[in-house]
Formats: structure tokens, sequence, C-alpha cells
């Protein structure tokens, strides 16, 4: 880490490895509710505050979630947290007026990104302050394949769209940390560089070593290869857009 | 912080505020690198780390930029980073066939969402680092105001959209803390609550009471009277859309 600055902050930050395999043990309250505190204290947009956080101890829920979602660790984590975007909780204090024209401006992209940032923000808090505390973390994207039907398990109301889980417990594996992109690839100055072909490659010689090389599911593969596959499946995503907008966010 | 569990990370994130008036002092080259590596160490989607940041020094744009969104704290503070969806970066190591069916996928509502998740994670590592090493920072969706003209400024191809600025200085100020929704409106065990309207109201009286006694912009207002001004607000929205759209982010 030479050139950089070091702190238990950053020190916390830089050891962050997704956990797929936790111990038997449930989270405490006090852990459960400093995960809480630290996502409230997150920036969010305007004050919104446009996010809500189901924690999901219903076992037959679980069960099917975790089923839906592909996703075993959803009933072997301590505890697990979904992050939704929420922009019911202002509608409930607004009138009838204000609320049709609240619809409205909500109807639009703009306010769906905004919500869906404010909710990305509170989820990293959370599992950095899950993480401080010795506990490992992983975010599950896959919650959104139990879609539509996970709105009725939660009893989710329109303009609350659930973004992805955060499955926290105490870790009982220490994986390999998964480089990132070389800084040059990601950061730049002023001006976007677009000749990026050969840190990318680079990378990806790095990333082929990796998975040669990883404790667990070893595989010749390398960064860019496992992306433009899964860019270039035929994945079923237009149910996506359908949800969002039967929420209320219609992406106008 | 009865019932919680305290250590520097939970700290930091604990003492969060945004910062809007900043020492006029540049951060070091030390500074910037370790936001950055913070930033990029954030969880990402199958390790898409579908984001880019820029770093923005260039005056000229600074000035243009400050104007634009009417915030001027981008030309005074120490460093300001702009963090961007990124789904272009991966594109370059794709074949012409191959892009051709990512550009179908991406043009999906579900890729700009993950995309914009990657970059906010990534964003609030990079804030939280900032603030770890005794940095001020506020995030600036304004930056927005600037769309598209941002774009040439910042020399931004196709698949990369301006998501918000961080910017980082020396503080010259220590406002007092936002107070956020009481835990009973935002997390909820196993099933959302509906009945939201006494723990909103209960807020919005701390909130007034913020507001009427915090020491600048004192104001008559609360909580959901300012959010629900600015969601009933006939403000310019439609443009942002057009714009997600043009850059290859089509919301099917």
């Amino acid at each position: 880490m030479e050139g950089s600055f070091m702190n238990d902050v950053i020190k916390t930050i830089q050891q962050h490895r997704s956990i797929r395999k936790f111990k038997n043990t449930p989270l405490t309250q006090e852990q459960i509710d400093t995960i809480v505190r630290a996502a409230q204290m997150a920036p969010t947009s305007g004050h919104f505050q446009a996010y809500s956080i189901i924690g999901v101890t219903d076992a037959g829920v679980k069960k099917e979630l975790s089923k839906r979602s592909g996703n075993p660790v959803i009933e072997t984590c301590g505890y697990l947290f979904i992050f939704c975007a929420d922009l019911y909780r202002i509608m409930t204090a607004a009138s009838d007026n204000e609320k049709q024209q609240m619809k409205n401006n909500v109807s639009f992209a703009y306010f769906n990104q905004t919500s869906v940032t404010d909710t990305a923000l509170a989820m990293q808090n959370a599992n950095l302050a899950a993480e401080s505390m010795g506990l490992g973390t992983v975010i599950i994207g896959g919650i959104n394949g139990a879609l539509p039907d996970l709105d009725r398990w939660l009893d989710l109301p329109e303009y609350v769209i659930p973004l992805a889980g955060l499955a926290v417990g105490v870790p009982d594996e220490h994986p390999e940390q998964k480089l990132r992109l070389p800084q040059s690839a990601v950061f730049f100055e002023n001006k976007y560089n677009h000749q990026l072909k050969a840190s990318v490659a680079s990378y990806d010689k790095e990333m082929e070593l990796y998975y040669e090389q990883r404790t667990n599911n070893k595989q010749k593969s390398n960064w860019s290869q496992k992306v433009i596959h899964m860019l270039t499946s035929d994945i079923p995503i237009e149910f996506y857009t359908d949800y969002i907008k039967s929420k209320g966010f219609a992406l106008k």
C-alpha cells in the first residue's frame, strides 16, 4: 500500500472480500442495530433517505428466496437485510393533490436513479459497519429472481423496490481477494482515456492467474471474458423493467 | 449510542455531515490515491466494476460546472471527483459481434440500475476514506445541470454517465448533524410497516426544531414539507431520461 494513507477505516475498506460461507451464528440485536444505524448515516440526495431496510428472519421466506435467487447463503448467513429503494414513505405524508404531482415526478427515470443511489450508499455503510465488527458480508443482487413475489412476501407497497440483499454473518472462510482493475483504467484526470485496451489486457492476465490459482472454483477465464459472457447472454431482463414500472417507477 | 457497538469505522460513519465550506488547501496526491483505491475496493455486481472516476482539476471546467450546477463548492473544494456509471470500458475488450449483443442487453433498465449501484457503492467508500483522513466531503447530484455538455468537457463516451460529484477538502465549518428518520420508519422485520404517519410526524417535529435552531440558513420547515416540495415542483427532469437514453442506456 505504498504512497497510500492507512487507518482503521481504510484498512477495513481494503480488506473487503465477499464471504459466502458462514458459521451457524445469528447476529445479536446490538450488531443488527449498529448496522442499521450505520446505513442511516449515509449521505442522501436532498435528505430524501429514499430507502427502507427489511430484516428477513422468516424461515419460510428465506427458504423460498434462497431457491429463487439460486443463493444458499440466504439461509446460512447470520442475518439477511434487504435494501429497497423507497419513495412510498414520503407519499404517506402528502395530501391527495400532492400525491398526484409526486407520482408524476417519480415516473421519470431521474427519481428511480436517485433513490437507487441513496439505497446503495446506505447499503455500503451497512456493509462496512458489519465488516468493521469482524463480520463477513455478501451483497446478493440475485434476489431479483424472486420478483415480483418478493413484494408479497415482504408486503412491499408501490414505490418500494428491493435493490439487493446484504447477507451478514460470522465468516467461515477467508477467500483470496479479487484484484481490482488497474487505477489507470478507472481513474482519469480531466478527460476520459478512451485507450483502455492495454490496461484491460494486462488486468485480464492478472485475473487469469487468479482464476487458475484460487482455492475454490478454479477455472480458465479472465475478467473481460467473464463480464462479456454475462453481458452477451440471453438472460431474461425484460421482466425487471416491467417490474419497476409496475411499482410506479415508469422510467419515463 | 446506547446498545450500539463502536469502533473507528462506525465512529467515522456516525460523524458524517456534508461539508460545504473548505479551506483553500488542495488534496495531496497521497490523499487522492487513497480515496481512489478505497473506491475500487467496494463490492461490485458480477465483478463488473461498472464505474469510472474523473478527477477534475481544470479551472475552466470547474468554473463552468460550478455555475451550471449552482454549486460554488465545486470551485472551492480541495479536489473534485466525478463518479460515472461506466459500461463502455468492457465494450473496448469485446468483438464487434459481442458488442452488438452487449448493447442490446445494456439497453434494458436492469444494467443501468446495476451500474448506478456499483458507482454509488464505490462513491461511498471514497467518501468514508476521505472522512477517515479528517477531510470533509459533499456529494453533488447537481452536476447533472451541466448535462450533456459535461460529456464534452470530460470527453465521456457512450455508456458512461456522470452520476454525482464528490467534493473533498479540508473542512472550514463544523455544521450540526442532520437527524435521520427514526429507525422504526426505515427498518422493518419481515414485513414492511405501512403505518408510517406517526413516526414521520414525530420526525417532522424534530426536524422543525433543527431547521429553526441550526446555525446557518434557519427556516420554518420540516422534513416531509421539504421533500414533498421537491417532489411536487415543476422541475425539468425529462431531459435526464433523454440524456441517459442518448448514452445507450435505453431503459427498455
